[in-house]
């Protein structure tokens, strides 16, 4: 099996990063989230002045079995579509990764169709065309998953060496809810009701079917209860080969962006087998699919923006990061208040 | 008195720009509060095609001598010390303009301190060294409330003329959180204690002064209830120019973004003269200064962030500046659903 050493970030420049941001000219505080973000980001990289390199995202595709049992409101044949979508630039993803100067890979962890790997920004790491059905058996073989993890942590090692040290994950995958979904259900333990939400845009006729799916899927499976066992259950490539890709992330000491209710489902898995990936990680965006607030409930974190998307593909990833970029620049360049010659509180109360 | 002419956005395109967000390649609805931003900013420039030129924030800087009171944790002086910080770029608003490229204009709207009027970005706006103290008369009289609003109004035109269409506002004003929860008591009709919030930081034997403070001003001013008396009766000069350079950018239709506490305060006024100026604004962040989701209920507004800022100086504005272009880009960037080739749900549903 593949495995990680994850290490807690050193907390030996805690008290001088905190004491830097209280200098700076402002009240004590008052940059709220920005303040806990400088002071993650120091810590991860061990220094009071922190810098943001070649800030990636990777996008991992791939088809679900599950789709035959009409758990989504888009055909199957869409993960291809959008894949080629991503790469010819058209869509939200490449829109705001460009805005930011973000630069964007996309995986082909296991899409139903064969895409010309020349291209520059794809890279194949297909398992299959798409996993099992897991209505009636398990999405992969506990190999697969093992594989997914492998070929997950490579692409962040590959991405490391050319000097990335910022890394968020998106998705694709039609489908992706639900297998989503089942994963939640089981490793936060809540009914399948709570975790099961409209995906990309299910009516009220088709949301019960969906729970059914998932529920007749559970009983089916008869897990016992290994993280490992629950993604190889519930797929997909492209959930498990972000969770590999997550764990090595935190690994390598990057800064790890988490995105929507698909990404956070593979961060469940990889906070499951190495609950110190979450001092790696920022929560960039609660999405608008109903689950995704209880998922981060059960994390215990609490998300940078909340604006009402469902989109995926990374695409809270990328609306966050200039919030993230803000966080370091004001750590980095500016004023003191005694650099400035600003008063501090301590004046008044002195005089 | 300086009036201004506002007029609704024309909605000759909404049906149009409604039908290009959702032929966009993604679910109905799925950029959520992004997508509301593009339509806003479409109807506002009347086009299908928008676009955001030469963003400007003005940050209007002011003292108020009901800091004599002992409303805030900050000597007055740091009013004078910030606007010099401001233009030795080593504020937090430096930092975040100049990362998300927004240019920077300081207006002196009345410090009590002489400033070097050739530096390029300070603006002499000064009505004179701060407002009178209103614990026992108005701030300011009418006449140079008046004299704000045209101020205020003449700023923005200056940067409307020079291409910007789209304008931010910030503050800076030690005291002026007591001024604007005044202003928020009368207006929204609220109790004082619902308005006041501890500011820069004061404690908890600091804040019922405050509180009483302003309660006692209310009591001597026996305010009759017009929009121009209560801002002159608690200014501030930052506060009342904000209100007549807000008005000014609805006049011009020019995109409006609105920061924290204080600028919502000045919205307050603007929007109780001229209530389509709502139309025309964009809450970029709601404040962790107590009182500010009241005002932003009492206006049906949502905020884009919750950040748990509270610094003013247009921060809230320049960290939400990059979703605003987010918003703009997607609607004129993206690909379309038969442009990209990507099936619509329609096809499963003819399936």
């Amino acid at each position: 099996m593949k495995t990680h050493q994850i290490t807690a970030p050193s907390n030996s420049m805690e008290a001088v990063l905190k004491h830097k941001i209280d200098l700076k000219t402002k009240p004590l505080g008052a940059l709220g989230e920005l303040e806990k973000i400088a002071l993650q980001i120091g810590l991860i990289q061990n220094t009071t002045s922190p810098v943001l390199n070649n800030p990636h995202l990777l996008i991992f595709a791939a088809d679900h079995g599950i789709t035959k049992e009409g758990v989504s409101a888009y055909p199957q044949e869409v993960t291809y579509q959008m894949v080629l979508n991503f790469l010819n630039g058209g869509a939200a993803i490449n829109i705001f990764c460009k805005q930011n100067n973000i630069a964007i890979k996309i995986i082909d962890a296991g899409v139903n169709g064969t895409f010309d790997h020349q291209h520059s920004t794809i890279i194949d790491a297909k398992i299959r065309m798409g996993t099992t059905n897991f209505l009636y058996a398990p999405a992969m073989t506990i190999t697969e998953a093992d594989e997914c993890l492998q070929k997950g942590s490579d692409i962040v090692n590959q991405t490391f060496k050319n000097g990335c040290n910022i890394i968020g994950f998106g998705e694709m995958g039609i489908g992706n809810t639900t297998a989503a979904s089942a994963i939640m259900s089981i490793i936060c333990k809540l009914p399948v009701e709570n975790c099961v939400g409209r995906g990309t845009g299910l009516n009220d006729n088709e949301l019960p079917k969906k729970i059914e799916t998932i529920k007749n899927a559970i009983v089916t499976n008869k897990l016992t209860a290994t993280p490992m066992e629950t993604l190889a259950t519930f797929g997909g490539f492209e959930i498990a080969q972000m969770c590999g890709a997550m764990l090595q992330a935190a690994e390598n000491k990057m800064v790890i962006l988490i995105d929507g209710f698909i990404a956070t489902a593979a961060f469940l898995i990889a906070n499951s087998i190495h609950p110190l990936v979450k001092e790696y990680a920022i929560f960039c965006h609660q999405s608008n699919e109903q689950g995704h607030a209880n998922m981060l409930h059960y994390l215990n974190v609490k998300p940078l923006l909340s604006l009402n998307m469902r989109l995926g593909e990374g695409t809270g990833v990328a609306i966050a990061y200039p919030i993230i970029e803000a966080a370091v620049a004001f750590l980095n360049d500016m004023a003191s208040f005694e650099s400035a010659g600003v008063s501090t509180k301590e004046i008044k109360e002195l005089a």
